[in-house]
């Protein structure tokens, strides 16, 4: 049986990659990292995600002292707005993707894994470096002189599957792959509930309604607060 | 002040690279990795370089879960001999430099570092695929499109100044440079003694050897061994 890597962020494009990957047959590791963002919920998201996929997860803890994010950074604000903002944004890790498809390499090579798959977008998206075509095709040059596999000419792929998909697309394709959205988790803050003006919430949240379709991680956070109001 | 990152394993050839940067007039940032190598005592020798050198040293810890060498691995045994085994030795750790050089290349950005300095060699070394020229060159392709900077046409750039030349050349190099090789760490075994018989130990020995010149580390622990046995 085939193997794949597949980092699992524990939002809605990585859940959608893990299931992407399962129904073309792979036998899936996922990965996630515990790298000091302030959204460290999306690691529960992402354990939830692996075991209703009958996936094993392995969290990778690791940090980035330098900082240099919004996204690691408390004295930093999250920006947001309507829409999401021109350029590159302070929610950018500087260097986050090439380090997490390092780790993927590593184990895709240690375990026998033909392919990484990563849930990167370069149309509804934050504007990052490392989530464009470019970035990608680098990597896999850079996969098939890194690695022993690679040596031997089986070097290991990386696939982006919803590189350029719009985000209603993905949830569209998503939903009939069946998806556990509801267990997701994409809001930048990490708070109880989404916050729903970070450029993370705005792009879910024009998915869900270009896809005609209800964002079952809202309305449940929804239906608990009405509880709570009540 | 033009910045750069160095990668201090606690080795002679990543001091030595300390040296030669320092030399170009680079303001350096070390890095060194606690991954769960048998000989974590190198740590403590790049701590010591770092200090002698006056730069200061993050010490980054990670792990590779995975293991599928016998440096992270116990149960393997590290190959030894005369000479160096031809292939890829047991030793390699799948993808390791591409993971160091991600987080160089973080550190990089948010440092503002325009260089990385790598130690690595091929000629003297294990053959490790992620420690030859083509490897380096695909990293800095792919440094050009992984990061801001390298967006803004300002991308980090690595440089492997000990790529093509032999252990006793680096020696004789360094030891002009006043590297303070007593400190440095070679051996694999990560005993109290060098073993003298792995790769490491052999490459080393080598080195001073064709370079005329005397092991400071080794006469260190002979001499004390010396006094132990009297």
């Amino acid at each position: 049986m085939k193997k794949a890597v597949v980092l699992l962020s524990g939002g809605l494009d990585s859940a959608t990659t893990l299931y992407i990957a399962k129904s073309r047959g792979y036998k899936v590791n996922c990965l996630v990292f515990d790298y000091g963002q302030r959204h460290r919920r999306e690691i529960e998201a992402a354990k939830k995600i692996a075991r209703l996929a009958l996936c094993p997860l392995e969290v990778l803890k690791i940090n980035f002292p330098w900082q240099g994010s919004s996204l690691l950074d408390h004295k930093m604000s999250i920006p947001w707005g309507k829409k999401i903002s021109k350029g590159i944004p302070s929610t950018y890790v500087p260097a986050r993707n090439t380090v997490f498809l390092s780790f993927a390499l590593s184990c895709a090579e240690v375990a026998g894994a033909s392919t990484i798959f990563i849930g990167a977008n370069a149309l509804d998206y934050s504007g990052y470096p490392d989530c464009r075509p470019g970035f990608y095709h680098a990597f896999n040059r850079l996969s098939e002189v890194a690695t022993k596999c690679g040596l031997e000419k089986k070097p290991i792929k990386v696939e982006t599957p919803l590189i350029n998909l719009k985000k209603s697309e993905i949830i569209t394709l998503g939903l009939k792959l069946g998806v556990p959205y509801k267990a997701t988790w994409s809001c930048y803050e990490g708070g109880s509930r989404p916050c729903g003006r970070c450029d993370s919430c705005i792009l879910r949240e024009k998915g869900f309604s270009e896809a005609n379709a209800e964002d079952p991680a809202l309305s449940a956070t929804k239906s608990m607060a009405d509880v709570a109001t009540k």
